[in-house]
């Protein structure tokens, strides 16, 4: 089983993977994208995953069969294990419990060659749907503390498939980040008594410097501390804690603004690999007055990455009033549907 | 002048490079660390690098000219601009301040394909030394509270030269990473009354999975919650704050321990990227109970990096103590200066 470990001084949770314990040569050759050939996500190839846990189907077709639209998997290859308790234990020091979680792919179209941001909006919005779904599901167990919705796209940004596809991993710890989000959001609230997130909204709508674009419920911008060239988020306009529990017409402006936000992004960058991720609210809180969920996209530009890894200190290059510029106008006419 | 911006959510403090801003296609054909030709950095090039900074010289040949072992330089293209006040100021609800701080190269050797870890020992601590020397002699700049030291190697870790080389950054704000770091550790010893570094040593030592190497002032660990496969860490066995003050027997033992550290790392793996990052306590700190300097060593194997920046939660495959065993038991014999 894996291993959930605490680093001492940080307080930061990490998962070991002990089971697929890499050795030195196995990252010799680190997995490229594979280009053609064999695809477990393909039709026809559903028995190579393991037996799907849900998926939207037209004619009432077979599970685990093809004519599906949308269709999610557990992860073959899990971080974490779905059986067992979370039981912690020290050592020594040290702190550590069982990895336990979920791990699932969302194979978000039949199609290998599509490109997200080109899937017809009804598509979208059936992904965004599933993602929410299998979220409020996988809440409903008591062991998980938050659910992290992510995609990578590009060899790149982590994707060792090139089918369009994203990833949900529950998790029985609140990743470091989040609580960050909430501690600091929590904290803007006990001083000004309004949402961090809201606040933000506000402004960036009132000086336009930083948006991309926008619509009735969502806008995105190109955040004013950027720690990467072209980092994007999109946020709901209006306060709102919990990505899952957004309703029908939140959802189709969500895929609205996201399918825009992805075609300006890969218009300007020449389809970049990039990595996006949903920050929502612990489980079960989708309520909390300071906490308002958006989505983070963050365009894999640059490598100089170890060095901010450890330090947490990030030098942007490109100012994020420039990458809006760039994004705000770039001409995506006639992109929507390319292939 | 660049800009120091920060979250106004997680507080964390962001360069933003507004003079040298990169526009989309800049990214398109991101520097390949130059193999051959032309190279700043080699003897008789002086003149192609600001005016040194220091340098140490065998023959009292003259600043800027060849002749030199280690030589420092302010960097060509810096991140922050050393001339100018630290204003902070408001943007609305945001707060940003001047991009002021010193970025400087240390260049550790004028012969262009040596490998740092096969440098001969007298030459590393005169790498070591330098790097003390800038460091101290930026601390007496009261603008700056933070002077970071790295080294990038390879391409793939955000080396844009192949000459060896390492950096200091020095800052007008602590790193959030130091931040944390000095809460983490105060925290602990305001329940422990030991410093939280010190007892992760005596951990190590004492049950020796995770242990490396060590000699009579340092070890050298795959840290119990290690964030990425063979990540490593040189430790001071005995209790001591600031790296920068470090005397010349520490240095010797110090450059040791680096060196067998490296050149394990460079067997086991295949001479890969990494980062090393020396996190020290903040200027003019140089004895608090609670901190201890040490360097993190992250060679840069797997590409899965973008969801992990964003969540702060890191998936690790290779077990601390597996990467232990492999750097622990592979020969290195005869590679103390091999070419």
């Amino acid at each position: 089983m894996p291993q959930l470990r605490k680093d001492p001084v940080l307080g930061r949770w990490v998962i070991i993977s002990t089971e697929r314990g890499k050795r030195p040569t196995d990252f010799a050759h680190a997995a490229e994208a594979k280009k053609g050939g064999f695809c477990p996500f393909d039709f026809g190839n559903e028995d190579k995953t393991p037996p799907e846990v849900m998926a939207y189907r037209e004619n009432g077709s077979a599970p685990d069969s093809p004519g599906w639209q949308v269709r999610v998997v557990p992860n073959k290859f899990p971080a974490l294990a779905i059986e067992g308790e979370v039981d912690r234990a020290g050592e020594g020091m040290y702190d550590k419990m069982n990895g336990v979680g979920a791990h699932e792919v969302i194979i978000e179209t039949p199609d290998h060659d599509a490109n997200f941001a080109e899937l017809p909006l009804e598509h979208m919005e059936l992904v965004i749907q599933a993602a929410q779904e299998r979220m409020v599901d996988l809440q409903g167990d008591t062991r998980f503390r938050y659910i992290q919705l992510f995609r990578n796209r590009g060899n790149a940004a982590g994707a060792s498939l090139e089918h369009p596809h994203s990833q949900l991993i529950a998790l029985p710890i609140l990743p470091k980040r989040l609580t960050e989000e909430l501690t600091g959001s929590q904290k803007y609230y006990a001083y000004k008594e309004r949402c961090v997130f809201c606040d933000i909204v506000a402004q960036e709508k009132w000086t336009k410097t930083r948006v991309i674009c926008e619509n009735d419920r969502f806008v995105t911008i190109a955040p004013f501390a950027a720690r990467f060239p072209f980092e994007t988020w999109i946020m709901p306009s209006y306060h709102h804690t919990s990505f899952e529990v957004m309703d029908e017409e939140a959802r189709h402006d969500f895929a609205l603004i996201l399918k825009e936000t992805l075609l300006r992004i890969n218009v300007a960058l020449d389809n970049p690999p990039y990595n996006f991720i949903v920050h929502t609210s612990p489980a079960g809180e989708r309520d909390l007055k300071y906490y308002h969920w958006h989505m983070e996209i963050m365009p894999k530009l640059t490598k100089v990455a170890g060095f901010e890894w450890g330090s947490g200190f990030y030098i942007n290059p490109t100012p994020p009033e420039e990458a809006a510029d760039y994004l705000r106008e770039v001409d995506i006419t006639g992109e929507e549907n390319a292939k």
